[in-house]
């Protein structure tokens, strides 16, 4: 079965990352370079930066109006006014024009009476240095301005040309080499044939290395081949200071990187106790930190995070990240092997005042559960879990701003949500809606755990044969209203063609059929079709096989993976196959009351309402809006 | 006394944001432009962006090992083993490889005994779709990827490749002119002559705009002349989305930037009750906006932020500043008017456990004080103050972790604090000092209210003839300790060539003197001397007059705006003055003993024992530092 590497070892997280601290503090020297100071904001100081003249560099009018010698002024009071006459007694000056001996005092414009051309007359006598700006008031020539080791800000680069200087010592960049690595890896740019993957990770690194202040350097990928990969990495050693490899880190047949780096190097650590992201390498080589990450897209995110960021940090000087830790309760248990430090993203959301933290998808493949996750919940090594209501330390990558005007919602899926979501914060900007896919049912157990603001729903009441209310009679007791959504068409998705020739739900038993979760309303439907026709789930095969959303399950009859799946005519239409009608359901948003008038929700309505949407809906088709946005209110 | 426009209004801030709002929100179009999804970090996308092809784009192992047709691994148990084919009942993958019809699970390697070249032995029957990335389990294609004006990070970046997306509109970012104004303005790169002021605010606001979005271009300073700065701004009319205009936006004799924008379009507004701040302009001119900002640079920031970047944001759609808001208890009562909202610099130190807010220097010209702030207490126009202890909102500028990590030293001033402070960044990174001159009794004051780590003092108790000890017994209850600091030489600070034939304290009665404020250790010494020969103060003009610091006396006197005054060697020698020494005194830091083990701490005494700063006490000349870094324990 070829060459396997099947000893990928299990480090903790914190001592892999102090071995290889260890192994590079000697090894890495931070260098300078002298740029204009216009070009600096952001970069950091490598030395202080003492002020090269003083500012104000003279005695300066503090006001408009007259400059005076102070002694000459005394004795005016209101009823006895002194005159003065210009350019003996008295000088024009505006703010910031020198004052100089034997001037020493300014009187304010509106403290002087004009008499003629060069004569005005003062109440009141003035005082030495009153309304002057000493030399050096805010800068003396030789203060330090800047520290070492500073993040130069828009402030710093103002006092830096008041103080003088046109040029600064900066930290360079370290300059990173990022190799794409695998035959089956193609640009995203080109064509992909059948078994190929579009590269995405070095894209990401490149970013990443951007964001904390380094230079990026993505190679186009290069194929499994022991040789060709030895050779860039080799040359790329020469030039660069940080070398990361992806992927091939961990202990396939295909998992060049570590036998590549034994032999250019020393790899200090292989295999990491972190979930996702194990499969990690930290080598040095020709004294130059080269890194291996996983090729999982959240797995290269955490590696990177974990593994590259200190590095870079230890080049570019950048010690001031702030992680914005906050406090949440988290909505549902979470259990976590002894094994490793997980990462579990989360999405958290303010509801009625407190922030919840929802877990998400745990796949390590899941790149898009990183985009809608709003940060991290960390789960420490020697923890094996935590229960449902306790408080944690979420890492946000979101900011708070943007989590306390979001709209939580979590329920059905239907592809109106995004829509809805895009129009809001389009039209409302700075506000967002967050939507996570869990069945109607699911998103009704989170409103009742306070961790959404609103549910869409589409459940079916088998007695009375009414959608939706009836279910929120029986489960709240708090006041609930219904924003109606839409009707919308449930049905077969089956392949173009319909080369089974599948005519309804009991054509099913002799086809590969994949199911909706548990508690999705369409699984509600699809159970409630099956018993009206007394039929046995188990002759269907892939009863058991669950799809997410309506999408996921339509992507997988589209490709062959199935023969048909119940969902919406909209997914049907999106992923190009056939449709057969079963019924037409109502797809609602139950909400509390108490949470009508939050200006999320009012956005909500108003777009829900509103022409544009409708308008998408029609383009889509299968969809019925005529009662959109109108609120029923239990009582 | 020429052309004054003495009426500036004072309109509360909120209204003349929303009067400019309002004047602006249809005239302000957010354009978008389509970039390579590679450039888009950190840009706004303008609309929804939708996945062009799913991830997996087919059925995908997730693990290493081999497919298999779940089928024909039915039966297979431990000790009943059952021989697979290759080709024939299974093909090898590694993770990530393609599994085709017919193969529909994946058996992982560590389970699969290898009998011979193309036969393997399990030992467990495979589930269907085990260990199977389904096609789309990521991203279904037509699925949303990133909503509209959302602010694009390096992992949107990787799920958009993997999306298909190489391309994607983002909000085109505003053109910013601006224009420097001012005959006394001159570029920082040239040699100023008397009464020229280096143009500095233009350049921080060129950096302002590039935080914020924009895309700056800043115009050389043009000199106070109505037809050019009319020209120049009605030819930026043409090409820029905004222009800014610095300074001559008040009413004094040369603020011609109101007629100016009054002849080229309308001002909305003249004056704001913002301190400091105050005489901003806000304007429209061929439907653009354009700003005119004062000229002292703590004005010039405070306006930027609260009118600038609001305009900034409805053209780049960047809603999503977090402004980072802590709540910290303030340091000394703050008085305001009502006539105004204030932004009131503050220092920020978390002292035993608590964050406390120190006001600075509420000049306008003090850019400084904005470097040296960590963040900004803002008092609401109707509110007449606020008391010591009272919880204040701080918007900070600085991150929580640097503010953590800051050893907070109040007290007396001396040029080897930013040395020492620079010594602790250098080598240990990620650690800070700040430090703020209140003079020694200050220092104590605020460390018996909690506000400081650490003390500098220089106090001579009359009595004992003893420095410090005396004042830390009497005043604090806690026990405290010394570390040791230097001995320095006090004397009076005179002009090059002594022209005033000064020969000690007793000819101070016949020159200009320039004196430290009250409190400082300086003071106090200068006070005893002239106690003990006997010499009136009121005698001495400019006794009442005050520096903040030994540098800022030493300027006055290098400015010939004194005669004399009294500092260290240090600032004389550092300013190019003469140097008459009065005597030595024990500059020294008091600490209450539970600091001395804080990190910082330990920092702080490493470098005042170092080598590297004796060396550089040396150069300056003037100290001592046998006993530097010493502790002594008051008992």
């Amino acid at each position: 079965m070829g060459k396997r590497n099947l000893y990928l070892n299990n480090t903790p997280v914190e001592e892999a990352r102090i071995i290889y601290k260890n192994a590079l503090k000697d090894r890495i020297k931070m260098e300078y370079e002298e740029i204009p100071t216009e070009q600096s904001l952001g970069r950091i100081t490598t030395e202080a930066v003492f002020a090269l003249c003083s500012s104000p560099m003279f005695n300066a009018a503090a006001m408009d109006g007259i400059a005076v010698i102070a002694e000459r002024t005394k004795g005016a009071i209101e009823r006895e006014p002194l005159e003065l006459k210009k350019q003996e007694d008295f000088i024009i000056v505006d703010t910031g024009d020198p004052v100089k001996y034997p001037y020493d005092a300014v009187i304010m414009a509106e403290d002087v009476l004009e008499i003629d051309e060069s004569t005005v007359s003062i109440l009141e006598a003035a005082a030495p240095w009153q309304h002057i700006r000493p030399v050096g008031e805010d800068i003396v020539c030789g203060e330090m301005l800047l520290a070492s080791m500073h993040k130069i800000r828009p402030i710093d680069i103002g006092v830096l040309f008041s103080g003088g200087i046109t040029k600064i010592k900066v930290v360079k960049q370290p300059k990173v080499a990022i190799f794409p690595t695998g035959t089956e890896i193609i640009e995203p740019e080109s064509e992909p044939k059948e078994g190929d993957i579009l590269e995405s990770n070095s894209r990401m690194f490149e970013a990443m290395v951007t964001s904390y202040g380094g230079i990026a350097h993505r190679f186009p990928p290069i194929e499994d081949d022991y040789e060709k990969i030895k050779k860039a990495v080799s040359d790329a050693l020469v030039h660069y200071d940080i070398v990361i490899i992806n992927a091939g880190s961990s202990a396939g047949t295909e998992d060049y990187t570590v036998h590549i780096l034994r032999e250019l190097g020393k790899v200090l650590v292989h295999g990491v106790a972190i979930k996702p992201g194990k499969p990690v390498i930290l080598a040095v080589a020709k004294d130059k930190p080269v890194i291996g990450l996983p090729g999982y897209p959240v797995s290269a995110y955490i590696g990177f995070e974990n593994f590259v960021k200190p590095i870079l940090t230890m080049f570019s000087g950048e010690y001031g990240y702030e992680s914005n830790q906050v406090k949440a309760v988290l909505s549902k248990r979470l259990v976590s092997s002894l094994k490793h430090k997980e990462y579990v993203r989360v999405k958290v959301g303010e509801v009625g005042g407190r922030l919840v933290a929802s877990p998400l998808s745990r796949g390590a493949g899941a790149a898009m559960s990183l985009v809608r996750a709003d940060g991290f919940c960390v789960i420490d090594q020697n923890c094996e879990g935590i229960e449902a209501g306790e408080s944690v330390t979420v890492e946000l990558y979101r900011s708070m701003s943007e989590i306390r005007h979001t709209l939580v919602s979590i329920g059905s899926h239907d592809l109106i949500l995004d829509l809805i979501g895009d129009l809001m914060s389009f039209h409302d900007p700075g506000i967002y809606m967050s939507s996570t896919h869990v069945g109607s049912m699911g998103g009704l157990m989170a409103l009742k755990r306070g961790e959404a603001h609103m549910v869409p729903i589409h459940l079916l009441d088998e007695e009375s044969g009414v959608y939706n209310l009836p279910y929120l009679v029986r489960l709240f007791q708090e006041p609930m209203s219904i924003i109606k959504g839409v009707k919308r068409i449930q049905g077969l998705m089956i392949q173009k063609g319909n080369p089974l020739n599948i005519k309804g739900i009991e054509d099913l038993t002799r086809c590969r059929y994949v199911n909706r979760q548990r508690g999705a309303g369409t699984r509600v439907l699809f159970d409630y079709k099956l018993k009206l026709l007394g039929i046995d789930p188990l002759l269907i095969t892939g009863y058991g096989r669950e799809a997410a959303t309506h999408m996921a399950a339509a992507a997988l009859v589209s490709s062959n993976s199935a023969d048909a799946a119940m969902g919406i005519f909209a997914a049907a239409n999106a992923m190009g196959l056939e449709f057969l009608p079963i019924g037409e359901e109502e797809y609602d948003f139950a909400v509390p009351v108490k949470y009508l008038d939050l200006p999320e929700m009012l956005s909500f309505i108003r777009v829900l309402k509103g022409e544009e949407l409708h308008h998408r809906m029609d383009q889509i088709g299968g969809y019925q809006y005529d009662l959109a946005g109108e609120i029923q209110y239990l009582s």
